[in-house]
């Protein structure tokens, strides 16, 4: 399966501090859907970094670059699904009670994992294969430090 | 529910003609999980901006950037989840036979989703509420015009 994107016209800066507002109120249930697909489009462009990482296939610069990209992207999307609110969801989740016991350091197994995705975006263009395999060590390490306080081991 | 996002370093550019290569062989059921979670995001970000296109929601300049760059990556990662191969996913699926009976067709509809959110991420930085409000309009017909012969009536 081959896929040709055509990425003109991804590149964007946004200033820093841009706030986002719910303007409705979202149902717990679809907060944790909401959460749980970012989770899973995380997995599928850092799976092939990952395994890169480990020499388990091919290394691909094009792949880094595109995968990082939309990581850069996905990594600012499940947070706000855990919500208070979104404790009452009558549906199956993995979200353990100390992400609502625990905020402060739930936010800060956030911030590592967003901060190793952007030291992994800085590299990803660098064309330096050790530097973006050390950075792609680096996210999987911060997934694997917010899931083992805050989700239920699979 | 307020989020603060810190959005330094999202910028990034790629240059046309990426190819994505699958590694490995991803099951059928995982492929129609993945294009349902780009969906399902896609509509988490939409939806506040086709509620300040319809006049329902106040409207927000911040939010219009923010949620038009996350579209950008959004709207690049449902495609490869429609491969051929997917069909035979055993799991609950809204996707009509007609994506894989009229590919070039379904192919179209892409192409139209993907260059009417470019358009909505060209003006959403400008400050244009009127052009910013017509992109939205664009992007909500290109999710329908794809719906109508691509997924089961809902």
């Amino acid at each position: 399966m081959n896929k040709r994107l055509l990425l003109t016209g991804l590149a964007f800066a946004l200033g820093a501090g841009v706030t986002l507002t719910a303007y409705s109120q979202v149902k717990p249930e679809i907060m944790v859907k909401q959460r749980q697909a970012a989770m899973t489009l995380q997995g599928k462009y850092f799976g092939p970094l990952a395994g890169m990482a480990q020499g388990k296939i091919p290394y691909s610069a094009e792949t880094v670059a595109l995968n990082s990209a939309l990581l850069d992207a996905l990594s600012r999307m499940p947070w706000d699904g855990f919500a208070p609110a979104s404790k009452d969801a009558t549906v199956k989740t993995a979200a353990l009670p100390a992400i609502w016991s625990e905020p402060a350091k739930f936010k800060e197994a956030q911030d590592n994992f967003q901060n190793a995705v952007q030291a992994l975006v800085k590299v990803s263009r660098s064309g330096d294969e050790a530097a973006q395999k050390a950075a792609i060590g680096g996210v999987g390490k911060a997934c694997g430090g917010c899931h083992q306080n805050f989700r239920e081991k699979q």
